[in-house]
């Protein structure tokens, strides 16, 4: 079944409709890197933190709020006193030592698989939006056809490498099977990779059931096909719930991110590089675990990074220390040889206005120049992730794109023709009709779609329009382009007959209680 | 006189004003770079971009407009073909080898010099907008009051280090006799750095004759007290207008930017590095040309970065090759061991919308990770430089403030004190009431004034207002809050003196001759 899943649609209507409207819908390949890293610690700052990080795990130790994990632990041969963990730095370097450096993670579509690692990453939209700003731009709750628009808008998007999984929460559905609707809506509307829900072990096992219908079994026994986000309860906290999660991913070989939740200043010292020591040793402690569940499991170095503010206690975005912090992660991911995630187009504005634009371009240019594997909430995240906007989606998307080519560095391939056009045109001449110009313009040099650059005669003639509406125009027309990059039948129906039995099985009225 | 001049006056009543509206005006010290470079070339790439740039030199040459520079050049050994001056590699390097990596630019507050070269960089507002949009939003002529109140929001604004020149085109004086207006405004209102207008020599020679009675000519001798933009046109052009700017510059030993105004794609090749290499070939040629004027004057290798849009031909901002160009020239840049200038908030939106937070944000963190030491057009610019935008010009300036924390690197002197807290707090508790949280949140992490983290239920309970209505909020507060430095008043009478003669020697109607 796995092979069928993965017949290639791309090729030809898709590729005719998209010529017709003017807008390429294919993927780009993973990006490979060429940027040089930044920096910010010497060898000894590297060491320095790890030293702290490594002081914190044995002499603080770490909670971990779950008896299986606390019972593993202990036959691993750490220290356990209560609920505390307190593992020591032979233990975690040992444990961590089998963790893959780069893997790649499988999509539905062969051809969108993507390498993380090494020099290689990849963009993913954002995730967990309580509500929307929809194709009108009203903030409103989410349905699971909202959330349909999303996974069909990531297929459509070509430097998105997945649909991510709930990016607006569904709430036209009972929370308790919501997980089972969210992954096959991922599964169905996009044949990119996908991530999985870990609102519970149970709905873990659930939709890694469902990856092994669409994938099959044996296959994902080898292969990446999902991750899986662990929110780390900062400071030094693993709870049930993500651990349990984690147990589900790692027992089929599942990559899941362990990602510390740092709100600098609130759950952290208010200091840019103790902050980076606690959330180091968080990380450290989750990504040991992986290993005790299952040695040589893939994970990913995780964090949400953001710092509060002193007024409201929420977590900003776009700040310098969160960049400090992005740049220092990199490093210490680096060091220890594991592929680290990190949140690409942060914003905290309330609408779409140009506090959003300056915290997601100062955020996505950071991660990049930091160099992040795993770029997540790359598209659409505002208000602090409270809602997920359809106009900042498509324009992050362009951003991911422009970012893409900066990441790839300059293209020296032409250089010399290009030179040689210096000597035709000569002193006071121009290039725009020289043979070079007209055969490289477009490759040279990123055109944005959504940005406006006509003159403001122009601009006003056609009727005034911000980014905003721009975006939300150009959403509807990928939207009206869409085609679906159809599901295997058989696949289809193995996939509606689990969900089928899941929802009789699971009580739609016990909302709050997922464990099931 | 120049002793008087530069009284200080912001110790007492500025510092008491500042607290009573909680706004701290203080001048951020030029800003001393920790952040590493990113540098996309290897040693291989930057001499190819040098060897490439020296044969456009002696093959393509560069064409000079003026009749003195082109008997300069022949005097000093180039081969000179009717306007074309071809000069040898040598001689190039001969005469770049005397202009200083460093220099500090004097203020009329000798605690505001700045420095410039090495790790040492500053922000400097945008010039020569057409158009403002006002404290209302509204887009309109400016006039010299609106100059003079940019002229104060840069005194004020602590991350700028300029006041500038004509931020805005005062449209309410005649033109043949703005400069002096704008010299004025510049030296009465802000006690900052600031620079010179370029429109012509003998506009040129009028500002430097005001500096003279400012700073004393004496002085000048050996202080560099303003900057004068020379502007190239690409390809491969430089004009009288500039060429005799320089020289008036030069001969008093001010430095002047060489700015080449490189449109990528059309007056270019479509190739970012034979972009790079053109644009370096003609910063060459003029700053070669300064040490020919006089030996050892300071100089900037400057440049306007922009490509160009297909669709309008207008100047494109925040795109990736603009950052990648950037990368290059700040190497070109160290390589010939010369201060270099960018430009760092451009914008191309017609409003201060998404788009312009974008652009903004992407530009300033590329050319922060590029190294310039000069950083231009670092707050307002937006719609192509066609407007300065009030809320985007003191938002800029929040952004020039953040991307200074940035710069400075991560802060590790309480590192250890940090750590302890960690040990204190433990897991599962928080920090913010910690003594070490109280006493180092407001250092540690940055608050963005004028970005907005509250909730939606605040923000909306707050009048839902958008970035840019809080920003020409704040603006006004600020001009409400405003103390004039007051300039010398022996100096003062003898500026006034100055322009009172030189508008009855130059004819105010004669609008568009500007050679007196």
């Amino acid at each position: 079944m796995a092979d069928g899943n993965r017949r290639v649609r791309s090729g030809g209507r898709a590729a005719r409709r998209a010529l017709r409207t003017g807008t390429d819908i294919a993927m780009l390949p993973g990006l490979r890197r060429a940027l040089p890293l930044c920096e910010v610690m010497d060898g000894a700052q590297v060491e320095r933190i790890d030293a702290a990080s490594m002081d914190i795990l044995e002499n603080v130790g770490v909670q971990f709020r779950d008896a299986v994990a606390l019972a593993d632990w202990a036959a691993a041969g750490a220290k356990v006193e209560g609920e505390i963990v307190y593992p020591d730095r032979g233990l975690i370097r040992e444990l961590i030592a089998s963790l893959p450096e780069s893997f790649t993670y499988h999509a539905r579509d062969p051809k969108k698989n993507v390498a993380l690692g090494d020099n290689q990453s990849i963009f993913v939209p954002m995730t967990g939006a309580p509500y929307l700003r929809d194709l009108d731009d009203r903030r409103r709750a989410p349905t699971l056809d909202d959330l349909a628009m999303f996974h069909k808008l990531s297929h459509m998007l070509p430097a998105l490498h997945s649909s991510a999984h709930h990016i607006v929460e569904p709430m036209d559905h009972p929370i308790s099977q919501r997980h089972l609707r969210i992954t096959y809506s991922s599964m169905k509307h996009s044949d990119k990779t996908f991530m999985g829900m870990t609102t519970s072990p149970k709905n873990a096992e659930d939709v890694l059931d469902m990856c092994a219908i669409l994938f099959g079994a044996d296959f994902m026994e080898s292969h990446p096909v999902i991750t899986g986000n662990c929110n780390g309860n900062s400071p030094l906290v693993w709870d049930e719930t993500m651990l349990g999660s984690m147990r589900a991913f790692c027992r089929r070989n599942q990559p899941v991110l362990c990602s510390p939740f740092v709100l600098g200043g609130a759950n952290t010292p208010a200091s840019v590089p103790a902050a980076a020591a606690q959330l180091n040793a968080e990380a450290l402690s989750a990504l040991a675990y992986t290993q005790i569940i299952r040695k040589g499991c893939p994970a990913i170095y995780g964090h949400y990074l953001s710092t509060v503010s002193m007024r409201s206690g929420a977590p900003m975005a776009g700040t310098p220390e969160i960049s400090l912090m992005n740049f220092m992660i990199g490093q210490m991911a680096r060091f220890y040889g594991v592929p680290w995630r990190t949140s690409g187009a942060l914003g905290g504005a309330k609408t779409f206005d140009a506090q959003a634009g300056y915290e997601s371009a100062a955020t996505l240019s950071a991660v990049l120049h930091a160099g992040a594997h795993y770029i997540w909430h790359a598209a659409g995240w505002n208000e602090a992730g409270m809602h997920c906007s359809v106009a900042k989606f498509v324009v992050d998307a362009e951003q991911c794109a422009m970012a893409y080519r900066m990441g790839a560095g300059p293209d020296w391939s032409d250089f010399d023709a290009a030179l040689a056009a210096v000597v035709d045109v000569g002193p006071g001449g121009h290039f725009l009709g020289h043979p070079h110009t007209l055969e490289h313009f477009e490759s040279a040099f990123f055109m944005p779609e959504l940005f406006d650059n006509n003159s403001i005669e122009q601009w006003q003639a056609e009727g005034s329009v911000e980014i905003t509406g721009r975006a939300l125009a150009h959403a509807r027309a990928l939207l009206a382009a869409y085609e679906e990059p159809v599901l295997d039948l058989g696949a289809d129906e193995a996939l509606r007959d689990f969900i089928a039995r899941r929802e009789r099985e699971i009580p739609a009225a016990d909302a709050l209680n997922t464990e099931y």
